[in-house]
């Protein structure tokens, strides 16, 4: 017998509008009846592992100790494979599909110590119709690591370094600014960008600054650095160190993501005010910086 | 005193925006402290009595042992009963409105062995005005049935047979085809129908076919029979026996209910190809069938 | 060491679609893994204290002995105080901003008995960036007070009559009828008013009547008193003693917020029959009182 575990964490695009998320828990809860459930979300937009992967990496460092089961799953069904990676020694196993989505959450843990593709059918549960992954495979995974069975009866070992890589955009330094990208929008309508603080000083010659220009799409707008959204001026528009300590554009108690048409996924340039006249001067479409919003 | 449960499990057309899940799962918690509250979906349209039923119907094969509170309830404060079915000699507990709602899980765990209706005051709350009977009634009788209290205890004995039955649709044998309904649009947009396999083969003539013909209103589709989701080539309607081992119109990542204008209750008419002509030929409005979409 | 607690209850407005609620759980969790965890709502309107802290007021009679966390905090960050609140003499302990929230519920349970403001770093979790408070503060704290910390341990003491009142708008008596406000809209369109039965006799002269006049904007409609949905007949608007004690516009399976385009503040007028229409004659606009729906 392996480690027992006390707890599985649950992070998955089933929404909570059908029983999806419930059956899963019905299966661990049935098999193991010990463990704690604990939702992560299950809100992740349908079939968008990227989106999927973010937030397991946001969350990853605050789950405690034993098994994540998350789903995301565009491929199911397919050749895709259904895996176990074990993390931290044996701290933690993650359990989901072989698509990326577990990717980022494993890099920040350490790095898998073992992984194993879930094949052995004597522990999964056998679907009246079509495979529902998180019902009959992934959930018996985690209830039956929960109770001891070890990660190598779940099927054969795999390569750690042969998982599919996460898929995590990485900025690009240009001429004319940070080109970076919208990761994640949140209920706030605050914009995390692919940018941490070490970007910026590299982005951004000199001193770190007060202000910085955003460009999207042909928009421009002036940006203060803030600590906290509550710095932020009524309507001025901030470029803040979030609680993940990643920038994010927002505005103090509106939302970013309405006021300026972002979404998941848009492009956005930051620079510094000067850089970023003269990059729009060299090619691009200008407009005014505004200071504050007319 | 009677038999003690671990879990109570929780099906309600609630939502989350409010805090009535909360108020219900609050009093549990402090009358059966032992117990561990599981959610099956609270997001059922308010009233849908069927939609319920048929959500319950899903899950029920995997809840594990305890008390069921299901509740969708628009009769709530009229003469329909509040009552407990005990099911499997006592393994599990459906409480919830005599509205049909509990008909069909009751029917799929092998028929009520015994059956109450909620009429003891002493194991309800009292409340400051109308009656909340999901916090007034279901979850103190759910807590009590926990904490060992038999269930003749809370109320007199109804007979199962007098239960109101499910309200389960049934598809209909004509010329043209199998006459069928959207039972259920899934998250991910997938439309199941009611239809399995069997009667598939009893409403389309000689050997199961590889595709057959769907009729949504006057439009006229193919759709491939497939046994999982990534089987269909991309645009290619399928009709994928579901997780459920029902037949559901689907497409591979993305919504069949968005491209086919189809919620639940809708009609869809299934036929074999040169039925299907036939039918409309003899007097339906015809439309090319589309092998894959232009 | 103070009293241990079993119980986390919770409140936001995080909303479910995101991983914050599960960062915050996850904390506790790992902080304090014999406490069990109760969602009571996360989708209260972003910023929205008051709607926060009127669903609190609700629950609170139902939530069990233990910590509550809420959080609806669009101060977070500036100088607002993070504080916890012990009620009855230690029954329970409220856990969140002070800007009100917590107010009304600290009130229903009969008052602080001890308050603290949440200032110990060594009892808070170190931020990447921004606090987000839930995580790093009120999740700790929470977590602690469950592992037996006492309460003077988190921070100092705070004199409980200084802490934010809360912000619940009482009616006003005029001469053409009660000058109410919708307090909430539940999830089946009720919405409930700022007036209990004994505003109703105070507001209204003479004996209870069977109908009032209720003025919505330049509409007037007919509402008759219920103490049960189901007693109002098919489209008649009750005024029902809703199931907190409080009336409320309602009508029987249908969304009455929907039927009048209310929404949470928006003014009513309720008054007797004849009242209204003097009020109406005497420099209001006036229509015919429908006793049915047209």
């Amino acid at each position: 017998m392996g480690r027992r575990y006390e707890t599985v964490s649950l992070l998955t695009d089933y929404g909570v509008a059908d029983e999806f998320v419930g059956v899963v828990k019905s299966v661990i809860r049935d098999l193991a009846p010990h463990a704690t459930l604990l939702d992560l979300t299950h809100g992740i937009r349908p079939y968008d592992v990227r989106a999927g992967s973010l937030a397991l990496a946001r969350a990853i460092p605050y789950v405690p100790e034993g098994i994540v089961v998350a789903v995301v799953d565009p491929g199911v069904g397919t050749a895709r494979r259904a895996v176990a990676v074990e993390v931290a020694d044996g701290a933690g196993v993650l359990v989901g599909p072989d698509n990326g989505l577990l990717a980022p959450a494993v890099a920040i843990t350490g790095g898998a110590t073992r992984a194993v593709e879930l094949t052995n059918l004597e522990y999964q549960l056998e679907a009246p119709g079509a495979t529902f992954a998180g019902r009959d495979v992934f959930a018996p995974a985690a209830a039956h690591l929960c109770n001891g069975v070890d990660l190598a009866e779940l099927g054969p070992a795999v390569d750690p370094t042969l998982l599919m890589p996460g898929m995590v955009p990485l900025p690009r330094m240009e001429s004319d600014g940070i080109h970076a990208e919208v990761l994640w929008v949140d209920r706030f309508g605050n914009c995390q960008l692919n940018i941490g603080p070490d970007e910026l000083d590299e982005g951004i010659a000199g001193p770190r600054p007060d202000t910085v220009a955003v460009r999207i799409g042909d928009q421009q707008r002036a940006a203060r650095l803030a600590t906290a959204f509550a710095e932020l001026p009524s309507g001025m528009l901030g470029l803040v160190l979030d609680s993940h300590g990643m920038l994010a554009l927002a505005l103090d108690q509106r939302s970013a993501a309405a006021e300026l048409s972002l979404a998941q996924g848009d492009p956005v340039i930051v620079a510094g005010l000067d850089e970023q006249e003269t990059g729009a001067a060299l090619g691009g479409v200008t407009s005014p910086v505004e200071l504050r919003r007319p």
